[in-house]
């Protein structure tokens, strides 16, 4: 029955058993899927929402998410990416219900009037990630992430924060990038969002 | 020692206590770290990988790689791109030395001769993906997965296979779209891959 919680406490070495089928049953019976016969991961976490059910962990990154004016997400790229671990927050934290809710996304998602930024490190140089490098325009690869999960969401984007191949430059160099960090963030606020369409990532 | 394996049993309830912190010394003085005092993933799983000492699901998983003519990605879209634990599978398995080790990148890089396939469902429909939708050309986001990942470890990529939105079609529709999926892969071998340049992507 939604909303109440069952401790199953099971012990037997044989899920073919009798006592592990008597779990199954026991799980699948009490068990609070929307629908048991067919899980459907975007419409159980949204109804999981609704009825104030996801887990603790989720509901705790919620409620920062929700007490932010502005959400900074630093990383080192992995695979014009950020980390998996990463991704996942995206994927369990923005549920449907909470970040967005057809037709309440894009410019009408439930984030907004909240800002991201996406600073992070690169393992390739500034030229491979030029326009007509190896790697293509670095803003290529900002799409799906500051479009397509933040801008669904209704977030606005500030203009990201990129430190090239930190790697392979000098102390002195790592420095900077640090100092120039602070610098940007002292005047932050007066930022205004990029204008998150495609020609700002592939004019 | 690299390479020699090291068990320790441990119990105390408390990570401050003596105990605590004699495990602590033992797992840095004899953990195979290239680096104990800075950790570097990249570095890490690339002298890992020379040392024959990655885990063993990474290895297994790299044999069925090493293993294939082609790779076939089947998942459902999430926030434009592929869901965390798949992504967690590309952050893990294709470590530098195995998949590309530079300058053997892109073209030159270490699974050439190799084909992937990336096949996805997504839940926006076909007219939010298309050029000037409010998703955009589907195309933008497959630039890091098929770009980013595959064509940097030499990796060459046919033609996506995408079923729009199989959530908000008829059963009737669903069928249809695994019969051409059957009927695709009958001639797959035939494929001639895509010119993996932005040219492709954002043309």
């Amino acid at each position: 029955m939604a909303g109440r919680k069952v401790l199953i406490v099971y012990a037997h070495q044989e899920p073919k058993s009798l006592n592990g089928s008597l779990k199954r049953v026991a799980v699948e019976e009490l068990s609070c899927l929307h629908n048991p016969e067919e899980f459907n991961y975007g419409v159980e976490t949204w109804e999981a929402y609704k009825r104030g059910d996801l887990s603790n962990d989720l509901i705790e990154e919620q409620k920062k998410v929700q007490e932010a004016d502005l959400m900074i997400f630093q990383f080192p790229l992995y695979w014009f990416s950020m980390p998996a671990i990463m991704k996942g927050w995206m994927d369990r934290v923005l549920v449907q219900g909470f970040a967005h809710e057809f037709p309440n996304c894009y410019d009408s998602g439930l984030l907004k009037n909240k800002l991201a930024l996406f600073s992070f490190t690169t393992g390739g140089s500034k030229e491979m990630y030029a326009k007509g490098g190896i790697s293509g325009d670095i803003r290529y690869l900002l799409w799906p992430i500051q479009h397509g999960i933040m801008h669904f969401c209704g977030v606005k984007v500030l203009a990201p924060h990129i430190c090239f191949a930190p790697e392979y430059v000098s102390e002195e160099k790592r420095k900077e990038m640090l100092i120039a960090w602070a610098q940007r963030l002292k005047a932050l606020w007066k930022e205004e969002p990029i204008n998150c369409s495609p020609e700002w990532y592939f004019k």
